[in-house]
């Protein structure tokens, strides 16, 4: 094997795979390393974790056609220490990987390619495929992916679910005590019901850079694939079934205030900060006799809270929220408003964003008993 | 006790003294606390973990006199978090304090502040005191502290040691596997002979802000006071005896190389990248045959490494360090070239900035046994 690349492109690659390469953890040996594959001109990178695989392709300058794998982050914090613009020579022998550029020279004892997992094929007449912008993928998916659970004791809940429904493409995350839904394309031809682990999904956004501007993403039966310009980012999904969350989103609330985004994050902040003993509980109240939506945290050892924010309110009501949660939700809605509606102290919040056009992303919050 | 204080200067200062209040892992539960006194329209804030006090001096708009304690990082988060240009109103009755601002309101319960231990005085009349800007003292202390040690039972070992010496302030540092000294002043008065703990000076160096130009250093027998405008830090002294560490500074060396920093840095970084397994050790060699200086790494279950930097040598020699030092102190040492002065595998290696007017900072390594 023989390949020379400058060192830019073959850094930048480098550091895309070598995030997957499990580091010492690893059960397997063979997953710290990167399998650098030529063929005919052609040279891929791939890692895996076994759960998901990242490849990434580029061109070579010049290349004999061979296979062999070598620790990743080693090769990856090489190269990126080498001068930018250097030509970065490679060869193997002997599962031994000589790189030399310029006055630069290392051999890495690299281990032979036989022994690389194989990676799972998808079968290209068998699977779904939708296409969208970077951008929207990028901005809904960080929207709903806070709403999805670590508890790895029920797995459905820790990924996102991308599901069609009437015509169009949503992704929904939960952890049971938040929600949150995002509708990704407004009419789409075909279906799909999967669950994709959050971890996967935070790897394709890592590896998105600036100058990727569309994105397929191709389900079969078990696995879906990121596909961006130069990178593949392949996940097994979640075997599960994931709760029909759409029951559990209120048609309505009772009360519903439009508030401004930034005032509504300084006072839950405010509130939290006194709230840490109580687990962050903190109530927020619509009061018709203060003219206001006043956020508060209960008195407690560190003291106590009120803030509010004078509105027109016609009604009177009480929540109690998780004040982490709610900031989490005001973080990822978009717009300078948003409507924070309620009914009584059992029902769900619902917060959207105020302005429109922006209907397509609502986040539920299950209230606290008071 | 009453203030109102404009938001940005009261969250500014109770940053700056918020740090040294312990938090939760404080013996006395009141060193979490932050002591406000108000006397004739001046307000001081102060925390102490006990070794180190800051105190943070500011004008209020109205005042009464008075004195309260309260949580410091409850207080300076709840601050940080109101809209800046905002009046707040502080007033304290039976160690409750209100925070009033707007429509923001807040009691949190505080402490008497009898219980707040009292800070020791240094006497105006037996004090030495130094005067420096700011700018000097910043560069040269971050050159300095590196070198100092963490194993806190050599004590002496990890502070800085300020000393006069035929008429000059010098600082240094050792934890004896490396040294670094500047000279800070060229002429003064007084002496002083000082170990200041590296923890108060990183306080020191965290409370300077671009408005501030000079410093004021004053020394007692037993303490430090960093005065800045606005903020004195005071410290105890470390007890104990510095190393006579002169002497450990070589004359000269038999070899003495001039080269480009960010090329050495660059070939140390590639050879430690190897050095991992082997404690970062690697080997720097001057060939004649070669006709370079050439860093490399022990051949290892990683693999091998070695860059060359061509320039002209009169003379072989070879010396095996930790690649951490060499790399600390390449990346405090100033301008683009450095001397690399070393004799034989025994001899302390001597690390200098090239350029002339920088030859005030002296950096020496002790070799490994290769």
């Amino acid at each position: 094997m023989e390949i020379k690349i400058v060192q830019e492109k073959l850094a930048k690659a480098l550091s895309n795979v070598s995030r997957v390469a499990a580091g010492s953890r690893a059960a397997l040996p063979i997953l710290n390393n990167v399998l650098i594959r030529v063929d005919e001109g052609k040279v891929s990178l791939t890692t895996t974790n076994l759960d998901m695989a990242v490849v990434s392709y580029l061109p070579a300058t010049q290349s004999k056609n061979g296979v062999v794998t070598v620790p990743a982050r080693l090769m990856a914090e090489f190269v990126s220490n080498l001068p930018r613009g250097e030509l970065v020579e490679i060869s193997a022998q002997n599962d031994k990987v000589m790189i030399k550029a310029g006055g630069y020279n290392s051999t890495i004892n690299g281990a032979a390619a036989d022994d690389f997992p194989e990676l799972p094929e998808i079968d290209d007449n068998k699977v779904v495929k939708f296409q969208m912008s970077v951008e929207d993928f990028k901005a809904g998916l960080s929207q709903v992916m806070i709403a999805a659970s670590s508890d790895t004791t029920r797995p459905a809940l820790t990924g996102v679910y991308f599901n069609t429904y009437e015509g169009g493409l949503y992704l929904a995350a939960t952890d049971g005590y938040r929600l949150a839904e995002k509708k990704f394309i407004d009419k789409v031809d075909s279906e799909v019901m999967a669950i994709v682990p959050t971890t996967s999904l935070q790897e394709v956004l890592r590896s998105l850079s600036d100058d990727v501007q569309e994105i397929e993403i191709w389900f079969d039966e078990t696995q879906v694939r990121f596909k961006l310009d130069e990178i593949e980012v392949t996940s097994k999904l979640i075997d599960g079934s994931f709760p029909d969350y759409r029951q559990l989103i209120p048609k309505e609330t009772e009360i519903g205030l439009e508030l401004k985004r930034d005032e509504l994050i300084r006072i839950t902040k405010l509130a939290a900060l006194f709230a840490k003993e109580v687990g962050g509980s903190i109530t927020c109240e619509s009061s018709v006799e203060k003219g206001g939506f006043i956020v508060a945290s209960v008195a407690n050892e560190l003291g106590e809270n009120n803030s509010e924010i004078k509105t027109t309110i016609d009604q009177d009501g009480k929540v109690t929220l998780n004040s982490r949660f709610l900031l989490d939700a005001l973080n990822v809605l978009s717009g300078d408003k948003v409507k924070f509606g309620f009914s009584n102290k059992l029902d769900p919040v619902v917060l959207r964003a105020a302005e429109s056009g922006e209907d397509n992303y609502i986040h539920i919050i299950m209230p606290l008993k008071g």
